[in-house]
């Protein structure tokens, strides 16, 4: 673990060293623990790391680092250094950094490249962000299945070394049509005078390079697999995907979904001005909301000044809901996120949240008109406060339920700003019901 | 993709299947193609799923499922069909079923086993559940350092078939002490007369069996592994870990940080009775809270009860409060999971949320202003409501980041509840501010 320790002295002591000592340092590290550093390095001391950082070893952190921080480090070099930085990576890899870079930049970058080079980044770049195409890398190593094994280990033999993840090679005829796999596990345990379609896999189905990169995530995971090739809609092998880029794309799944619900879309250590930037939209929209509870407590504004426990209690009916709601969104968001919910249990899980929320119901508005007794000795606000958070429950199944259902169906990401929309719902309904009561039952 | 095919005709059609089509579709599928039908289906419907497949598909399929639902799935079946649905996983798999069973039964089923067997899993259920050593496979294969390239191929070519994810052996001395690792590929493309030790890699550490789960799928990602070599306290070899287990350990902790800020902690179709009880806590946690803030508002009931305004707005401060509160503790949480948060960029992030905050408190103040000048044409009000905003959002940036930071210095889970803490403070901050200044300004 002598390499840990390196990252634990840039990211404890940065302060405390020369510059050829953190040059030292970076030089023994890989390049994703050089990333990790990077990433949890306020934004002037993550620009001093990376000037440090030798131009070869530029390109693989680069390709390590959350799109955000990529793109700033990358804004400060030149074209020359950035060309120089990604020749030596893998295509899925060049493609992550250039994707994103502005048109004219793209262009130059491209234009120092070898024709060789450029077309296969060219095919590359054709593939949209978060499909499989996007993750797509060709360094397969393809054979026939005329092929013995014999002649496929002397082939590997001369090839030197295979690149890395390699778990298996692909079988193609002779238009380069994917036929079916063979595992480097297979091709040392087998007899060498068999021939390759003897022993060949053809269960498994390839990956099309337009797969949502999501779903080739859960292929990988239903199916154990270490690598996956990519065929394009004529059933040519274009290329294959390596598990290390699907754990990433695990990582940032999770991470998007734990961000998106709190309304934030930022890199740890972003620089105040984009922080806050990234999180006011959110802030509005609540503001928005907010002044609509408001209003909805104006309506009742008569019977607060005549009773003013009522203004007193109000806010804990809210916020049960405002719990409740949030957690029946949860369930929800994660039920979608790893597509569980489908429209033949939608109904049972509905009726499963309403079973929930009236146990829980009856269970806290019990306690709730038991504390309000005790505290304003008055037996109708007791019972008025339990019967408002029972249907203000009750309202938060509904919210949390239907919210991201609606929010997906007019194809927007449930889980973003969703915890905003239902608390509004259940802010609105809590004040709603119980002043409404009291109107009804004290005035 | 013929399998994902049948995965959603059991889905979306098992109702109107006879038994006999449903076990045909189940035949077809793969055991975590099964596992996911079985996690979507609620409750009766999985166990008439699960009581259709055969005795030798169930081991591999209640690995796959998560630990709520497989232990209900084997509370369901008899010790002997237990024994015999695990007999043919790997070691790892059966720990990790066992390893949950109430203490007599897992005697019972370990009774059942041969000598060798029970040997195995006895060591394996001595490593917390958390662990290296609880992600362990004993499948490994080792060589020594003197063995030619030869010698080792034709030593694998004679075992046949070599274990799923093999893509390296281990090298050892003659008292079982790790030496270094051999990937397949390299033995493949070696000149078959070199010695072992002349192409087996040092350099990557192996895995201590009590290092922790989380780290063990960081040093996965960092150095892009697809297995790694288990040593014990003595630095012998005692198994390898390897990345579909890895997968599993990111996906749950990904699942368990999203359901965890929100108080759940479920399986998406747990029965109603279960999912009450997992939300109960935190919502009577909230309960609690809430009335907190209600007494915060309780000591301002003159003020409130002289200008019904105030009951009307205040809630507008709390909400706002709230979601900041929310953003930051996100952010926080994040970085923390990321290990990326430490002594010395702490103090950055406070001042940066700091920032944040005064930015936004500076837009978001002046239209709460302009909006309350607007409907209540009362520039006091307007004032006072703008600077206990400012107030608040300071103060939720001092919870956000405060809370998780204590909770973890307690080893209490950071991600769990947190939010029902920082929400309590932002609504007694925002109550005692807003009402607090009114009293000053307005009384």
């Amino acid at each position: 673990m002598e390499n840990k320790d390196n990252l634990k002295i840039i990211l404890d002591d940065s302060l405390n060293l020369s510059l050829n000592q953190i040059r030292d340092l970076l030089s023994k590290m890989t390049s994703s623990e050089i990333a990790h550093a990077l990433e949890s390095s306020p934004p002037r001391q993550r620009d001093l790391l990376f000037s440090l950082l030798k131009t070869e070893e530029e390109g693989d952190v680069l390709f390590e680092l959350g799109e955000e921080i990529q793109q700033d480090l990358i804004s400060n070099i030149s074209n020359e250094e950035l060309s120089e930085a990604v020749k030596e990576l893998e295509l899925d890899e060049i493609v992550d950094i250039l994707q994103n870079l502005p048109e004219e930049r793209m262009k130059n970058i491209l234009s120092n490249m070898s024709m060789v080079d450029r077309k296969r980044i060219e095919m590359g770049l054709t593939f949209p962000e978060n499909t499989a195409g996007g993750l797509l890398n060709t360094d397969v190593i393809s054979v026939r299945p005329s092929n013995s094994i014999k002649e496929v280990i002397s082939y590997l033999r001369d090839l030197g070394k295979l690149p890395d993840n390699t778990d298996k090679i692909f079988v193609v005829n002779d238009q380069n049509e994917y036929l079916g796999e063979l595992s480097i596990s297979e091709i040392i345990t087998s007899n060498p005078s068999m021939q390759v379609r003897e022993i060949m896999k053809t269960e498994i189905s390839p990956i099309y390079a337009d797969l949502d990169d999501k779903e080739v995530a859960t292929l990988f995971e239903r199916n154990d697999l270490i690598s996956s090739s990519v065929i394009n809609e004529y059933g040519k092998l274009i290329g294959r995907i390596t598990i290390d880029d699907v754990v990433d794309v695990i990582r940032e799944d999770a991470d998007q979904n734990l961000l998106g619900m709190a309304g934030v879309a930022e890199d740890t250590f972003a620089p105040p001005g984009r922080a806050a930037k990234s999180r006011v939209f959110w802030l509005s929209m609540n503001l928005v909301t907010a002044f609509i509870a408001a209003s909805t407590i104006n309506i009742f504004q008569d019977v607060i000044d005549k009773i003013v426990y009522l203004a007193i209690l109000m806010p804990i009916v809210a916020s049960m809901g405002g719990v409740a709601a949030t957690q029946t969104l949860t369930i929800v968001l994660r039920g979608l996120t790893l597509e569980q919910i489908n429209s033949s249990n939608i109904r049972w899980l509905f009726k499963r949240e309403l079973a929930v929320s009236i146990l829980n119901g009856i269970v806290l508005s019990i306690l709730v008109g038991l504390i309000t007794y005790l505290w304003f000795q008055d037996l109708t606000i007791a019972l008025l406060i339990a019967c408002a958070l029972v249907i203000n429950l009750i309202s938060s199944v509904i919210a949390g339920i239907l919210v991201p259902l609606i929010l997906r169906k007019f194809k927007q990401d449930p889980a973003i700003g969703g915890s905003v929309v239902v608390t509004t719902v259940t802010d609105v309904v809590g004040f709603f019901s119980f002043l409404g009561l009291a109107t009804i039952y004290l005035v």
